[in-house]
C-alpha cells in the first residue's frame, strides 16, 4: 500500500505504529494540511526561532463528542481552545503541537475533514502547528478521536493579567453571548432538530484580545468561561482573594433560541460552556471605554460591563435578577455537561 | 465531597467537568506531586523565563497497555519519551504540559501511582511539570488512562542535530541494549511469567547527551529507537538522502533473555522498542572517543559502534551476519508491536 485512501479508506492500528503506515499518514494528510518550514521536517520535535520575551505554555485535550457540530467540529475546537489559552494570558499564541488518539477503524475522510478544520483554524488565528505525534488504539479502546494540542507564545516582560491583579472596585465585561456552545453540543447529542439556528461560538480570540490590550493596556485579567461556564470562571477568579462578584442578569446576553433550549433541557445558561468569548476585568474608569472598542471588533460586538468586583469575605457571586431579586450562583462540584470540549 | 479518596476513590465524570471535583482533583493529586512556582498559579497556561536561545518543542501521546509494568509505568515513560525528543536535538528539556483522558471509574490510588512517578521522572529529568489538563470519558470510551506530553527546552543557536548532517563514512553507535522496552511489554500481555527478568529500559537521556555533547561537539545526529526499533530509525535517518546503512550483528547488544523471548514471541528485537536508548551518528575519527565518554556514563555502559553510513542509492539498511552472510534490514510498513508507549 503506497497511497492512503482519503475517500473511502479506515485508520489502521498500522498508521499509529511507527512504520511506513505512519509515515504515509503524515506525509499526505498533515504535512499537506499544516504545511510550514519547522514541522517539514519531519523530526520528532521543532526547533524555534529565539523570543526575547517570557513564554506561555498552554495544553488541552479534547475529546468532544459529537465530533462534528453546527459551528465547527473537534479539530477547530482545539485549535482554538488553546489558541485562547495562551492569548488570555497576554501572550501572542506563535506554535502548536498536535497529538492525535485514533481510534481504529476511524474513517481517514472524517479524519481529513478535522485536519482541513485544524488547518483553517491555525491560520486564521495566524499560529504554526510546527510539530504532532499519531497514536492509534484498538476498536472500543477509544472514542472515533482525540485531539491534545499545546501551545506557546511569547509574553512582553511586565505584562501580568493573573487574577492577583483583581481590585474591589473592578468592572467585569463579557465580550458576548452565553451558553452558545454548550447549549448547541447538548442539543445535537438529544437530537433536537427544532433548534436548528443553534450553534457554537467557538472560535480564536487574539485578534479580540490584541485589539483590547492596545487600546486598555490597564486590563487586569482575562479568562474564557469555557466548561462549568461563566460561574466556575467567576469563581475562579475570586477564590483565597476575600473578594465577591455581583452581576446584574439584565446586563447578560443570552440568545433566545440558547435560552429556550437550555430551559427545556433544564439547564442553566450561566453554567453552560462558552468556546469563543472572554471575561476581562478592568479598573472602573476604563471600562466604558474598553467596552466601545470591544463593540468596534466583529467578534466582540455584543460586549457589555456585567457587573463588579466586590469586598466580600465569603467570596459569593450574587445575581441581581431581572425582577429585581438577588440570587447566589454557586460553584457547582460538577458541571452539567460531560465532554463539551 | 471535600476530599479526594485516593486510597479507595475512583475517577468520576465530576473531576473532568470544570467545577470543584476538577479544583479538588488539581489541588489534592496534582498540584502536590508536581509542586513548583509556575504550576502552583493554577491558571490555564503557564508563563515562563525568556531564553536568549532556540526553544525546541516535542509532543507524544501515550497510550501504552498494560500502564504498569516492570521498570516503569505510563507516567514515567510519558515524562521519558517526551524528554528524548527534546534532549536528542540537542536542545536541553525545561518544562512540560502534561493532559490526561481518563476513563471514568479509574482507580484514584492508581492515578496516584501514576502521577508520582511522573514528579519522580521530572525531578530526575530536571524539568518541571508547569502547566496541565484533565478530560474525562466515559467508561467504554478510553482505556485506563491516555497522557500527552508536551516539551519544550533551549537550544543553542548554531547547534543542528538534523539527520541532513549526515556523511558516508560516519560511525553509528547506539548506547546499550535493544528490544528490552517492546518485549517486556510483550511479555506482560502475554502473561509469560518464565520472563520475569525482563524489565523496560523506559529512562530519560538528556544527561548522557549532554555528557556526549561536552565532549563530542560534532556529533551529526541522534535518534531515538522507539515505535519500530532500531530498523525504523536508521531508515529514518537515510531516507531521500542517497545513504545507505551497513550495521554488525555482532556489534549489536541484545539481553539472553530478550533475545529468548522475543524468538518464543516471533518478534525481531530489531524492530522492538526501545524507551531508553539513543543512537548517534559522529564523525569516524571521534568514534572510539565517544564510545568511551558513553561507557563511562551509567546510561551508557554498553554503547557501542554498530556501523556505518556508506553512499547508496538504493537507501538499503544491511546487516552482516555473525554468520557472515547479509542480510537486508527493511522498513516495515506496520510495526509488530500495537500501543507499546
Amino acid at each position: 500500500m503506497s497511497k492512503l485512501d482519503l475517500k473511502n479508506g479506515f485508520v489502521e492500528m498500522a498508521h499509529g505504529s511507527g512504520g511506513r503506515a505512519s509515515s504515509l499518514l503524515v506525509d499526505e494528510l498533515f504535512l499537506p494540511a499544516f504545511e510550514n518550514r519547522y514541522l517539514k521536517e519531519k523530526v520528532d520535535q521543532a526547533t524555534l526561532p529565539s523570543h526575547q520575551s517570557r513564554i506561555t505554555m498552554a495544553t488541552d485535550s479534547h475529546v468532544i463528542s459529537p465530533l462534528f457540530f453546527p459551528g465547527g467540529n473537534i479539530g477547530s475546537l482545539a485549535i482554538h481552545g488553546t489558541v485562547n489559552d495562551v492569548c488570555l494570558s497576554g501572550a501572542k499564541p506563535l506554535y502548536l503541537s498536535v497529538a492525535f488518539i485514533i481510534e481504529e477503524g476511524f474513517p481517514l475522510a472524517d479524519l481529513e475533514r478535522i485536519v482541513d478544520s485544524m488547518a483553517n483554524a491555525a491560520r486564521e488565528a495566524e499560529v504554526l502547528i510546527v510539530t504532532g505525534d499519531t497514536k492509534v488504539v484498538e476498536k472500543g479502546h477509544g472514542d472515533g478521536v482525540f485531539i491534545n494540542t499545546t501551545a506557546i507564545g511569547s509574553l512582553d516582560e511586565g505584562r501580568n493579567l493573573g487574577p492577583s491583579n483583581i481590585r474591589a472596585g473592578d468592572k467585569l465585561i463579557v465580550s458576548g453571548s452565553l451558553g452558545d456552545h454548550g447549549t448547541c453540543i447538548m442539543s445535537q447529542r438529544q437530537n433536537l432538530n427544532f433548534s436548528s439556528q443553534l450553534k457554537s461560538d467557538s472560535q480564536a480570540l487574539n485578534d479580540l484580545v490584541a485589539t483590547m490590550l492596545d487600546a486598555v493596556p490597564s486590563i487586569r485579567c482575562m479568562r474564557d468561561p469555557t466548561r462549568g461556564g461563566l460561574a466556575a470562571s467567576l469563581h475562579e477568579l475570586i477564590q483565597h482573594r476575600a473578594l465577591g462578584i455581583s452581576i446584574v442578569e439584565d446586563a447578560l446576553t443570552i440568545k433566545p433560541e440558547v435560552a429556550a433550549t437550555a430551559e427545556l433541557l433544564g439547564l442553566d445558561p450561566l453554567y453552560i460552556a462558552n468556546e469563543g468569548k472572554l471575561i476581562a476585568v478592568c479598573p472602573p474608569e476604563q471600562a466604558d471605554r474598553l467596552v466601545e472598542i470591544m463593540n468596534h471588533h466583529p467578534k466582540g460586538l455584543d460586549a457589555s460591563i456585567i457587573g463588579e468586583v466586590i469586598e466580600d469575605k465569603r467570596e459569593l457571586v450574587q445575581l441581581h435578577t431581572s425582577f429585581g431579586g438577588k440570587r447566589l450562583i454557586e460553584w457547582k462540584f460538577a458541571d452539567q455537561l460531560p465532554r463539551i470540549c
